[in-house]
């Protein structure tokens, strides 16, 4: 029973959002298995860098060798976007799978938007031209940013992970301010449960789609 | 007598368009020590690439293991874009330089927007939004296809040049519908003529600005 008012069956676009370290990554690897064996087909996806493209300008934007200028990184997120709505997100929906994608727009805002301070209105407004699906329902998993970063002790940061914890804050409190907006749609997950608890409630939720 | 009507000298932003091989880059080469010894202060540069940012993105672009969407193409010339403007083109204006620029915006109307027939109101409005600085003087090099592409022969053509001719065909024709709609900017040139002769209507032009 996917997209209900509709009587053409379309997938249901999925996402999962939050900081560094919340645990989105694991959440999905447990959640794709169960909705297989529910009869769904799944496809599993991730930004920045879900198609052969995407990789490549994953590189440039995690790379510590550049600096880009704000506009610059925000452009290449949507540009590593577009590639991934048409070469993946797009065609799993018309096939009408279950798409599981870690990180969407909600990062950008939450990042570019929040977190670097270009303003949100603008960067909104971007969006909207583009045209792209918009999530049927997110999950936000929240934590204080320092047990975030605390679960990704051990290995080397990238750009973006690299930056301090300020702006780790900023982007954080954006995400929550997402969820305010668009209470929904953005599913508010305390991610400093374990993570069966975290499995068990994301399940929940998606049970109530009638999957 | 940079920007007429500003009190504050604030430089001067040209560009030179048109379709491949149709002798821009040699226009700027010969352009660029002639303002120089009239005592401006120049900068040359390209897109894409004009930035080490840049230049990787141009890699991706100009790469022929990859067939980008249209639309991952488009804000891939747009976050090269923002790079330039930010790290050349802006420091060069506020500088008070002459900034002399091989492509710019109008460039991606043509081969995106008339190119690849990504719709042009769209195309338009992502610009207006990105608030960049919009050329005071631009030359449009214009020729036919074929004479391009002869000047072209005997090295090795990239993603983009190595498109159909039929391509190219609506690219110069959209260059031309450009020139059309802003005809106090952008001053077409025939650039079948011999180099001496389009540099000296060039500087004719540029005269007229008082340089």
């Amino acid at each position: 029973m996917y997209h209900l008012s509709s009587l053409k069956q379309v997938g249901l676009f999925i996402t999962f959002e939050g900081i560094e370290g919340c645990g989105k990554t694991t959440q999905i690897k447990l959640l794709a298995p169960w909705l297989k064996e529910r009869g769904h087909s799944v496809c599993v996806t991730y930004e920045p860098g879900g198609t052969l493209l995407g990789q490549e300008i994953r590189k440039i934007l995690l790379s510590p060798n550049f600096s880009p200028a704000k506009e610059t990184e925000l452009l290449l997120y949507l540009a590593e976007r577009a590639e991934h709505v048409e070469k993946v997100i797009r065609p799993g929906l018309e096939e009408s799978k279950i798409v599981l994608c870690d990180r969407y727009h909600d990062s950008t805002l939450a990042y570019q938007g929040y977190g670097r301070g270009l303003e949100f209105e603008w960067v909104n407004n971007l969006f909207k031209q583009l045209k792209w699906p918009k999530p049927d329902l997110t999950f936000l998993l929240d934590c204080p940013v320092e047990v975030g970063f605390k679960r990704l002790r051990g290995r080397s940061l990238d750009r973006i992970e690299g930056e301090k914890m300020a702006f780790h804050q900023r982007v954080r409190e954006g995400f929550l301010s997402l969820a305010q907006m668009e209470p929904e749609r953005i599913k508010v997950i305390d991610a400093t449960q374990s993570i069966e608890n975290i499995q068990i409630q994301i399940r929940e939720w998606i049970k109530q789609y009638g999957l």
